[in-house]
C-alpha cells in the first residue's frame, strides 16, 4: 500500500463544512468568504529522510518553508499564514538562531507570517502548515487537465534527484546540484501567472512520473510524454547520456518545479509568461483520453519515491 | 532557556497581515471576515515524550486531536478543520486502521473537517493544525485578566499528572487516573459559554502554575490562590494527604481543564452555566496587583514542566 492509497483509506472522510476540496490535491481549499477561499497545506522534514543529516540549520528552515511555498503556488494561491511544529533533540542556540533567520528572511520574501507553532523534544523534524487565499474558483487543481492540453515543466528536473543519489553514495554533488536539493524555489509567481491559463497544475515533490499520475487520475485522462523533450541541466542530461538512467529526472522527487496543462488556445498566453518572468517553460507531452501514462522513449520502469 | 523564551526570541517577529493575535496566546487569531476571526494552533505529541511507548493507536489519536481542540476551547471558538501530519515507524494497517477510527469519531463529536495532511516514515509522532473560528473580538485571551476577578478550574486536576508518575515508576495506575490522561476532555462547550462571562483563559496543558502564569504575565497583575480550594478527585486527594505532594496538582499538566478569571460582577452568569453544564467550576483565588503568583499554603517550590 502506497502513501495515496494509505491516505484514501484511512483519511479521507466525507466533510461537515464547506470545504471545496479536501485530501487529496496539493493542498485543501475552504470558502471564507463570497470573494476568497482558504487554502491550506502541510509537510513534514525529517532529518535523514527528507534532508541529510550534515545539513545547516539555515538549509533545513529553508526547505522546510520552501517546499510548503510550493503546495500554494501548485493551486496558484497567494501565501499568507504558516505554523511551525519544531521538534529538536536538544536546545542549541546556535542552531535556532541559524533557523530563525533562514526562516524570516524566506518568509518575509513571500510577505508570510509565522501566526504560531509548538516545539518539542525528539528527532529532527519539521511540520510547518501553510495558510494562504486565491479568489474563488480560481485555483489550479489537479483535476482539470482535458484531452489534447499540452503538458508543460517549468526549467530542468533531475538535479535534486542527482544530489540527493550522490549524498547517499557517500559522493560529494556540484555546488548546483545541491543548491537545487537544498534550496528549491518554490514557483509562487509562475503559479499566480498560470491562473486562467493552466487547466492543471501540481508541484514536483515525489518525481515526475508519479506527480503527473495525479493529474491524469483525477483528471480521468492520459498522456504521451516525449523523453526526449524532458528539460534537463547539462549536469544531469551528461549524466544521463552517460548511464541511460532517466529515472533520475522521471522518478526523482525534489525539484519542485511545476508540471501543468495548457490548452493549445491559451499558448500563446504561456508564452508571453514565459517571456515576461524570464524563465524556461517546456512542453513534454499531450493528454490523452487512454488514461495511462505513455513515455515514448523509455525502455524501462522507473519506481518512484514511496513514502514507506 | 525555556520553551517560551525561546519561542519569544527566535519565533516572534511583526507581521504583515491581519493578524489580531500571533506567537503567544493559546491560538493565533487571524481577521477572516467582518464578522469572523480564524483561529489556529498546532500541537506535536511524541512518543515517549507525550504518551508511553505501549499506547494504544486509538488513545493516540484521541489524545492528538483532543489536545488541539482543547486550545481552541481555550479561546472559545468553534472547531471547523484540521490537518494531520503523521509519522510512522512503519506502515501498520491495523493500527492505522484503529486510529483512523478514533480520529474519525471524536472529529465527528465536534464536527470538525480532516482537510489535509502528509504521511512520513520516522519515529512516531503526530502533529495536528487545528482551525476554528470565533466572533470578532469574542476570543477568550490570555491577556484579559483583570484586579479582583476571581480565579475558576473546571472539575478537578492532578489526575493525568498522577497518572503518568505512576507510568514512569513502572506502576501502574488506576483506570480512572489513566482514562483522564489519555482521553482528555477538551472543554469547548464550557469555553464557549465562558465567552463574554470570562475575562481571560488558558488550557491546562503544563500545570497550573505555569499555565495561570501566562494569563498573569499577558495581563500584567498577580494571583493569590489558597492551595486548599484547588479541586481534586478523590484519589489525588488522598495522595496529596498521604505525601504532601501538591506538585502533582499544581505542575502536572496534560489536564486540559480549563482555568480562567470572572469579574465578580458575572459570578452569577457563571453559576448558571455551572447548573446548565452540570459540571464543577471551583474559584481558587484572586487576580491582584503585585504581578506575582502567591500560592497560599504551598512551602516549597514545583518544577513545572519543560519542553526541554
Amino acid at each position: 500500500m502506497n502513501e495515496f492509497k494509505l491516505i484514501d483509506r484511512y483519511f479521507n472522510w466525507a466533510c461537515y463544512h464547506s470545504v471545496s476540496l479536501g485530501v487529496g490535491d496539493d493542498c485543501a481549499v475552504i470558502d471564507a468568504t463570497l470573494h476568497t477561499q482558504t487554502v491550506t497545506s502541510v509537510d513534514t522534514l525529517i532529518e535523514g529522510v527528507h534532508f541529510p543529516k550534515n545539513t545547516s540549520a539555515a538549509d533545513i528552515a529553508y526547505k522546510a518553508l520552501a517546499v510548503n511555498l510550493s503546495d500554494l503556488a501548485a493551486m496558484g494561491a497567494t501565501p499568507k499564514y504558516f505554523t511551525l511544529a519544531l521538534t529538536l533533540p536538544e536546545l542549541n542556540e546556535a542552531w535556532l538562531s541559524e533557523f530563525s533567520e533562514a526562516l524570516k528572511q524566506l518568509s518575509g520574501e513571500y510577505k508570510l507570517d509565522l501566526i504560531g507553532g509548538d516545539t518539542t523534544k525528539g528527532a529532527l523534524s519539521i511540520t510547518i502548515n501553510i495558510i494562504g487565499e486565491v479568489e474563488v474558483g480560481r485555483a489550479l487543481l489537479r483535476s482539470g487537465a482535458e484531452v489534447d492540453d499540452f503538458i508543460y515543466v517549468s526549467n530542468v528536473i533531475g538535479d535534486a534527484a542527482y544530489a540527493w543519489q550522490q549524498i547517499e553514495q557517500g559522493d560529494r554533488p556540484s555546488d548546483f546540484c545541491l543548491e537545487r536539493f537544498n534550496r528549491p524555489t518554490p514557483r509562487v509567481t509562475l503559479a499566480q501567472e498560470l491562473v486562467g491559463v493552466a487547466n492543471a497544475c501540481i508541484d514536483l515533490s515525489d518525481g515526475l512520473q508519479q506527480d503527473l499520475s495525479h493529474i491524469l487520475k483525477r483528471s480521468k485522462v492520459g498522456a504521451n510524454i516525449n523523453i526526449d523533450a524532458i528539460p534537463l541541466s547539462d549536469e544531469v542530461s551528461s549524466y544521463i547520456n552517460t548511464t541511460q538512467d532517466w529515472c533520475i529526472a522521471l522518478a526523482g522527487g525534489d525539484d519542485y518545479e511545476l508540471c501543468f496543462t495548457v490548452p493549445e488556445a491559451r499558448i500563446n498566453a504561456l508564452k508571453m509568461i514565459e517571456k515576461n518572468l524570464g524563465m524556461t517553460l517546456t512542453k513534454i507531452g499531450v493528454i490523452t483520453t487512454n488514461q495511462s501514462l505513455d513515455i515514448k522513449g523509455l525502455d524501462k520502469t522507473c519506481t518512484s519515491y514511496q513514502h514507506f
